[in-house]
């Protein structure tokens, strides 16, 4: 069964990539977590990506903040397709996070997502439909998600006119 | 066959865009491409997106600047893996397109690569390696493909030391 | 009666887009609302946009944040003015919505204002300039709008000078 | 018959203004055309600003840039709907202009359009769907306007096609 | 006496714009107030600019936020120096304030200072500094003005040193 | 008579100074030029700053580009007010300069003008504006100042016309 | 014994600068701390730069925010290296202090770390990198502070997979 | 010997890190240069940096451009001080090449220097001054340096007056 790995640089960035482990459960995808740091623990980030394939994952999520190396340094060492999620930082309001995640040179590419929970988010369902681009199952769940995403609009619509 | 749709809003895109169907070709990955523009063809966009996964697409490649809306209206409607390719815009350098293609909101994902041509070289290699994850003929011209970089350090490393 | 459609992606945007409706209401004119998600319901965006003239709007005001599409996708499908308004988005404070509102390409105009509730606001009183080009009544009650701007001004004056 | 007016800061924004008033005459638009500068000739301002309404005029087209105060100092004058064109400046590529435009406070609202030439050619389209709003003739001008854009997405992937 | 006139476009400017006149009173240098709107009360502020060689004022300052044009214009009206200060916005914090204040074309310059609270003092020391080039006793009073930042460091120091 | 002290960092710089001297004996103001570096010849700039009013001057003009610290590292050793022209940078445009320029801490203020050519022009003015409001001489150079750009108006508006 | 130099322009920023000198301490690395302000007190600036090797100092950390010269003027003013701390300012979140700092021209470098609490860190860390180049037991201590970076992650990984 | 490693991504960033190269060359500070990618080559930079010590290396320098990661990952294999040259990206300017090299997390600094070619000789200066601050004829090398670049200043000087 595929499988995706999610990982982030610090136990701070939890309380976003969170948003990525919850929509993979929603959709039936299996994960797995660690923190990997780049700057702290560049030998396992290494090992991580290099062994990911191996390890039966076919998407690897990765979440960073600032200057963000974390998804662009695990594309490094892997074929396998790499999501980043720019985390907000504290200053800069996450503008660093996504330039340093985005603006990857030609040859080794991150799948960028946007800044904060919402790109969390979204990088579990990006993550679910690369799976589902060959896994009739996890398509329909998509299909699911996205009809749940529809009937939310009508709700928010019963709720606008209820307040006229 | 897995097989990538390249759609571009305009034909002045196409100098951009080649570098995913140039990168596509040398990885052995089959692909279509179209001229569907958000602003001007909004049907044919949904049509395009509609059909893609019945049309035996795996995976969508969009390039747009500006106020690009294409990447994201085509991620509004399939649950096929949409990659977005920021061209760069005449005044803003294609921040503004960067912006447009990244922020999409919690619930639809767009995999946004680099601005420009860089971006969409990578748009392409990420396309192969979403579909390497489940092809193992394309994931080996991927290892080769990352052979090849190192290898041009390899000469650009001679060349440098040619210049002392 | 000259009528104005005022819609928004998601009711957490009612907060702001209120204000359009607020001032609509002042100055006498006609509208209707809806939420409208370019992203979550694509198919009742096109037939909002294109059924919108039959419905007897004359003008739509189109609030959305982040990657807002939903103004220049209204845009896209019909020939009535489309009002854009950038609503703050969390991690960007609405730089990526005005971006992503204003620059449209050529062929497909939206009239993008000011960023959260103050861009609401002139979104409701630039729908009712452009009635009140051509109807008299309103542009009477904007008159006596612009009027109100200048005595609250005077109000202002004498507050300020009560604090020496 | 509904007339605009266009008007600029100075001689060297008619390369840019000029698409405004193109657009006008394909769509069958009266318009007629001034220098007006903010700070040079702020006397000259007012009074088109004070006139325009009883001159005939429907819609003012306003192009501006750096500090860009024409647009928003002829809205602060006018009850008539004012379009704001951001002209590309020198340093900061029109970005000053944009915000200069686009950020109007509350009460006194410009209908921005985006940076440069597509904005100029956009602020006369949005001029005639102001007007096309209440007049039938110049609202299936704007549809035919549209039905060519698509015609020309036609064209181009002709064109794409015959690259192969 | 040389007077400086500190003029805003709102109430909500005051606590801003309070600094100037703190400074300027503690500096003993002769001012005046008051509440003057571009946008709401542009006939006022033409009033006031051409007045105020004439009402005894050597120097204006006007402060203002967003698209902040109450500085630019004054200048368009009078040959008098004017400070502009850039209020902190609410979207934008003010960086829309601050190029619509300082990206002037050439030919009407205002004299920009920081944003905020920061930035309306230095208006008021600004102030004091083009009065006192021509006026001993103002100067002096700058003089020690400077003095007293220079003691303040010395207090500072105290307390750095107290904390070890 | 009253005097402007130009100074600048560099002679690259002179290309855009060179307009603030034009201007200056455009308007009759007697001025000196100098190139004063603050981050090679910072005792020089002390020494500029500190007997810049025992030298007769009663303005000073510094332009800078980049971490542009001249005109403030000036006017901390100065009473004199200080004009700050923020040179365009080669990478960031001058937004650097703009932002290490106009950005002074309470205390010690710096009159910044726009970035570049016209930036310089208007330092010149500005500098004749604060002499001005002192010497009617100058302030008569400024009113005809002002009428010629008033002029030049005029002519591009003929000159507008006559593109019919 | 190597010796840091810690200044900043004033009290307010030691909650910033403490991390510097708190992580010196955790290194062994000898420092002493002082505020000097570039604006307010710029001869004892001159004065510290100009002795700092002289009094045994081997790196200067300065810390500064909004137009934040000091680091730039102290280098200026030595040949040691200098690091700079963008302190965050109030409206730009330290953007502008980043530039300041960063952006020196050619032949005065400053050593730039990232804004805020984090920079300040590791602006304690570089320049015991710097002392520890050259001094064996100072290199020890980075190696150890390294394996506790690395130790930290470890903790992190327990505290992530005690969330299941 | 003390001895600086210049390294960089790619052959295209000579022309700027050749800069680094020629100004250690003129301080007479021993030096070797390298093409080291962090994206194609991540193996060989870890490699390198973890022998840099060993290898009788002082200081690092390391030219990136876009999302810059090698600086970033140098550090985080080595404890000698590392500076980073941000080099000017096509479509930001370098912009995005700054943050990401600035924006370092807290534990791993890198000593960031200006955008392109000055910030290239900066990193040489810097190298020499965190060499200098131990050897003294180093230190003088950087005095001479120093006084070159004030004789500099006389001749741009004597340049300037020869223009009047």
């Amino acid at each position: 069964m595929a499988k995706v790995g999610v990982i982030m640089g610090s136990i701070s960035d939890w309380a976003i990539m969170e948003e990525a482990c919850k929509v993979l459960e929603e959709l039936g995808v299996d994960y797995e977590k660690e923190i990997i740091s780049a700057h702290r623990t560049p030998e396992d980030m290494f090992r991580y990506a290099e062994e990911a394939r191996r390890n039966g994952l076919n998407v690897i999520i990765a979440g960073a903040g600032g200057a963000a190396h974390l998804p662009g340094m695990v594309a490094s060492k892997t074929t396998l397709p790499v999501i980043g999620v720019p985390v907000e930082s504290k200053a800069l309001n996450g503008m660093d996070s996504l330039l340093s995640i985005a603006q990857m040179p030609g040859g080794v590419p991150v799948a960028t997502v946007s800044i904060g929970k919402a790109g969390a988010k979204n990088a579990g369902i990006l993550a679910a439909e690369m799976i589902g681009s060959f896994d009739d199952t996890v398509a329909r769940s998509l299909e699911d998600y996205k009809q749940g995403l529809k009937d939310k609009v009508e709700e928010m619509r019963r709720d606008l006119h209820e307040r006229d």
